[in-house]
């Protein structure tokens, strides 16, 4: 992908930082299939799937491990 | 999503923690998902199902992780 | 849930540590299903599975690293 | 469980580490299930399977990062 | 495999660090299955099926965990 | 096992370091099937399977991160 589509790991606030999460989960799926149609299609599978949904938070937990580490848990 | 829901990762408690890491659990869900009649009507399918429960846990067990980290394990 | 469960992460032994992990655990399927039934009815479904058992090991595994971290390893 | 199995974290080399990671998996299970026969009979399910046995070395792999960083990696 | 593809943890950016992430997880499955023909035949098997791809990522994000912490999260 | 396989999580390179991954993750799998006979008769089954090469892959990125740990990263 040629696209700047992550400058830092570093935000604001919590929210943004599992915001980011979900951009980081996404993008991993992406690359690894970059047709934009075949992705659409597929959707219904997973966000119909009670078992596809527990798996993309379950990846969304694990990026949001490194953003919240990366922003020292954002605490005060 | 446009409401604000996680101003903070830290907690008083480690059970406030542990229910904290349920929130941002289903939050992945819902970012994914974010239709709640779906979400209803999928609810049973993991709700009822070992295999699904199991994967649930292993979900807020993750982000458990991550804010048990941001409280510093609430260390006295 | 309105009773207290988890006041601290820390235990005197990892024998005790790793079985708070497995409280940790049973606490992550407790909160996505409270229907006690349900969960009895479901025991079976894991508890004679290969398979569910070595997820149920993993979620443990991982509440694991937690509590053995917020205890420092238990090192003398 | 009435006996005591785990008294520390510490080994003496990486490989009586892991070798402990491989007692905290089997633990998990055992908790899970204590009735012998019922494991035993579960046995060819997971030690024939290649699912179960990768994700058999998941949960070890799991619980060696935890046993690895009590010992600081063993580090000299 | 005899030729050399990892040199350093280290990249400039957050976003080479994620590609970083890609090519460890790529890695895996090559060493695993070194016979790139049958990768080939493999790929429509994971690239068009929702779970395969949300397990991908999930690889992925394990992997950018290690490679962030490589880069103290490229913080500045 | 009797035999002495990991002395040291300690490598020069990150490409070791990733192999000696590959070989934590290996024994994972002949600790819990020590059958060389069964072992080669499932290598195609996961081998040969999408999944199979992925979950292969992710065991290799959690082991990985503990190598990764142990070599400070190979930080220099």
């Amino acid at each position: 992908m040629s696209d700047t589509w992550l400058n830092s790991l570093e935000t604001d606030t919590p929210q943004e930082g599992y915001e980011l999460a979900i951009t980081l989960s996404r993008r991993g799926v992406k690359y690894t299939q970059p047709d934009v149609d075949v992705l659409k299609k597929l959707r219904p599978e997973y966000a119909n799937s009670a078992d596809g949904l527990t798996a993309a938070s379950h990846v969304i937990a694990t990026n949001f491990q490194t953003v919240a580490a990366a922003n020292n848990y954002w605490r005060k």
